[in-house]
């Protein structure tokens, strides 16, 4: 080994990572050896620095379980999270966009017919999301699945709550043979990221808004397209501007039309006013069937 | 917020990071996102590596604890300690270099005579370390304090073992009014780090030696002088030219020369034959007093 010195140290690391047995791991080491110590040396990390670091990455992985992620949390405060989605997917001008698939999915979600009410007497105003699953080329697709989920009217996600048997405001609705899909649900509202952790105690360093504005998650695994992980924005919601996990596309902020009690979307009618949301997701082509990932 | 593309989502989380109320804080966050994100573009950061990285960075804060810093391992073997330690310490060219504190110091030693065998019984073959502290011009610095502490003959520190009421391979020794000091002991072995968490896992991907070379460990903190975290280590013993924490400098290492059973470099006589080193410790004149870290 070479002198180790303030000149060569990252050159030495370089050259010892560099001996992993695969190429990818090679370079994902050797990268983040000389990302780390560039780091290090430009803001001239000081050893009380050093330590607060390691103990903030030591109270992250020890608050983290099943149930609670907070290194992902951390991703998606930095940024990094919706840079990795968009690095991944980047999808025709006209594809609806991908952002995070945030901590909250639960796999397995009941299948819904056609206007189901997912949100079951869970209170809430009323909402309709209608709307068609199209190709590239404006095609409709039938039989199309959408894995939906959301938070209730206070902000909460089922995975928050004590578990139960029952699906609580998610389903896995289908395409009917001309494309549209009809969710009956109830309108979420925006939600603060957990606070009390350390990416709490990281935010509160900053003047960081630590909100997300009102949205829908849908998950679309379609054969032969780009699995799409995307979700609606309420029109006119606070924190639109300052998502706190950058997960906001122009394109996904839809109006929530408020309609008078009547005619419904579902083809029924309903005996108060409900709110109604029209988009249309269009799937970017894709891997062929069975290397999707 | 501006729109959030791949082109933007990096100067928006500056942006935002940047609102740390501390100037320092929002230097070492802003900068934190830049390199992150750089490293995410550069590799091309996939989705299963971002999530293989969140698994591996909650492993690892979960197999840390008081006794066991796993954070501080993947630092020390990714250049990331000794890089840190060369930032903070830039000595003069005659001081003797400062190296890793690593994890196992324990506060507190007992205070030890000149010439006191700190082994205490434990089996090894005997080692005198002597010599004297200087002041960078050359000048015997009396009355400083060495902590010393190193693993035994079997690669084993007191840090790894069950807790006892005992002091075992450490102690404070303090120079008498000509800058000299006597450390009886017996020779430490290299050892392997502890490679059964997912530093171990990560390294298991390369070639990397995970072994350090025999040495013993010295902090020198003394009024009016930069505090001196350093080691020495043993000429010729194995993976001195390959240190798994980068730890080894040219300057530290000192030949255990092998003496015949006779007088002793405490004053005293041995019966069986026995190890010296000799060095010197240069200190680095520093802040005044209480001002040091
Ligand atoms: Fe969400
Ligand atoms: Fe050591």
């Amino acid at each position: 080994m070479a002198v180790v010195t303030e000149g060569t140290i990252t050159d030495l690391a370089v050259q010892r990572w560099s001996t992993a047995h695969s190429p990818r791991q090679a370079e994902l080491m050797t990268a983040l050896v000389r990302h780390l110590h560039a780091y290090a040396r430009e803001v001239g990390l000081t050893e009380e620095e050093w330590a607060a670091a390691v103990e903030w990455l030591t109270a992250t992985g020890r608050v983290s379980d099943d149930k609670r992620q907070e290194f992902i949390l951390a991703s998606d405060v930095l940024g990094l999270s919706m840079l990795v989605v968009q690095l991944n997917h980047r999808f025709a001008a006209d594809a609806t966009p991908a952002t995070v698939l945030g901590p909250f999915h639960i796999d397995g979600s009941p299948a819904a017919p056609f206007g189901h009410d997912m949100s079951d007497g869970v209170a809430g105003t009323p909402l309709f999301v209608t709307g068609r699953v199209l190709d590239l080329d404006g095609t409709p697709l039938p039989d199309v699945v959408l894995d939906v989920w959301q938070a209730d009217a206070d902000g909460t996600y089922e995975a928050q709550l004590p578990q139960t048997d029952e699906a609580r405001l998610r389903a896995k609705y289908r395409t009917r043979a001309d494309g549209t899909y009809c969710v009956r649900t109830i309108a979420p509202r925006g939600y603060a990221i957990p606070m009390d952790g350390p990416v709490g105690d990281l935010i509160r360093t900053t003047d960081i808004s630590y909100y997300r504005p009102a949205h829908i998650h849908f998950l679309i695994d379609h054969p032969g397209h780009e699995k799409l992980i995307t979700h609606l924005f309420r029109q006119g919601s606070e924190f639109l501007d300052s998502d706190v996990v950058f997960g906001t596309k122009g394109e996904l902020i839809v109006p929530f039309a408020e309609e008078p009690a009547g005619a419904s979307p579902d083809g029924g009618t309903l005996d108060e006013p409900y709110l109604h949301a029209e988009f249309d997701f269009v799937l970017q082509p894709g891997a062929a069937d069975g290397e999707r990932s």
